[in-house]
């Protein structure tokens, strides 16, 4: 297919090289900021703007990869080419597509993107939904081009997912940061909880994460959670979180087969 | 060497194996519970009891493994027997050996064990500390035969890795199963999130984790938060929880050179 690539952010770097991977032509890529677009368009094979009147009508899909609350003005902007029109967003509903136009449809990446990581995109889950059924299966032969994780999900489910992967991935991530900042003021080295971090994800990729939870919350090991409280007597916000979660952890605990 | 091994838990289980895997002799596994000492026992080739007088004297190191209250209390009945005596606890002080012998040392593995998962023991950092230099050597020596990450560590930074795991292993875990249970009260699986777990982990093994950092806390995207707790209203722990901890990110984004 021929594909513009609205936007120059992580999401579209990567979708739009998996697209190039998969033998579609990236058409254009347009950026509010020439020079994103420009190193984009590059790396795709592309032609790169930043004026939305030199958008080439002559395109099969326009894929607008931009921020939540700029998607409707883009969209109403790229109405007059009467072409396909998707957003990539996991908080905005197709609603917001479909209240200009009819050809609309979501091709939402569930995953977390830096630009300097390489990701395979075959593993990355993507969900998409159309406005009718043709539509649904269009994305959903284009989406088969570059991912081996299709699914088929709603507006709604997908508010759902994206509030799930803030849990899965954002919270996470800076729990992470919380560890590595603890080691560092004592002059340790990241490297030494590395493995511990990977090993806890790697667990869940085949158990459910409540049957393999560990720690001294889930034990309720009230000695060890006062003496952790005590080392972050200094740091209050981070004895909130201990104390919040530790909480939740030990008001969770009800499972009868727990792996501890 | 000859090992003896006092408990029959997680990290016993691991670390029994992966000794007799190295080529050590496990001499006999102690539980108070006989039939969890001879699975472990049956594993490794070693005697089975649940009776502290039956504990043979003839051994070069016995590793305790046991409730971090319970550690005390065994040192004192191992005493006798004028052995090395390590125990594997994070949050256990040297002290607590030292207390009635100074031939005491501390092995702790940071790593999370199910017994249900296999865990390749050498990519599994194992934090030594001796009573003395030669014990230090001795320990060294003992946990390079079945680790590649072997680190001398202090028992007040012993704490801190404890605490620090807490925040890298624990309550990740615990969030993924808020996650899970977000997508199974509307009928998705979890498998969709699984790929984004994996590759949240998988960043930060080669980069800090404030330096990729990604979702609507760190954007400061007021609407994407309000949505997502909106979707939250009849849990209120789970908003107390997306609150503080969005609240915590906001603040903590000071770094420049942010990889969103």
């Amino acid at each position: 297919m021929r594909i513009t690539i609205i936007g120059s952010g992580n999401v579209a770097t990567h979708m739009a090289a998996a697209f190039k991977n998969a033998g579609h032509r990236i058409i254009q890529v347009y950026s509010r900021q020439i020079q994103h677009a420009a190193m984009l368009a590059y790396h795709v094979g592309a032609e790169a703007t930043d004026d939305l009147e030199a958008i080439f009508p002559d395109t099969d899909i326009f894929i607008i990869s931009i921020k939540d609350d700029a998607i409707a003005g883009m969209v109403e902007a790229l109405i007059k080419h009467q072409k396909l029109i998707v957003h990539t967003s996991g908080a905005t509903g197709l609603s917001t597509v479909r209240a200009f136009t009819d050809y609309a449809g979501v091709l939402y990446p569930l995953q977390t993107f830096s630009k300097s990581k390489e990701v395979d995109f075959f593993t990355v889950p993507l969900c998409i939904e159309g406005a009718d059924e043709s539509i649904t299966k269009l994305l959903k032969e284009l989406a088969a081009t570059i991912s081996n994780n299709v699914y088929v999900v709603s507006s709604a489910d997908r508010k759902i997912l994206h509030l799930a992967a803030v849990f899965a991935c954002n919270f996470p991530n800076y729990l992470y940061g919380i560890a590595q900042q603890l080691l560092a003021d004592h002059g340790m080295d990241f490297n030494m909880l590395r493995p511990l971090i990977m090993e806890t994800a790697q667990k869940v990729q085949t158990q459910l994460p409540a049957l393999v939870q560990t720690g001294p919350a889930v034990r309720n090991d009230r000695v060890t959670m006062d003496a952790h409280l005590q080392l972050l007597s200094n740091q209050p916000q981070l004895q909130e979180i201990y104390t919040l979660l530790s909480q939740a952890i030990i008001k969770n605990n009800n499972e009868p087969h727990r792996d501890k």
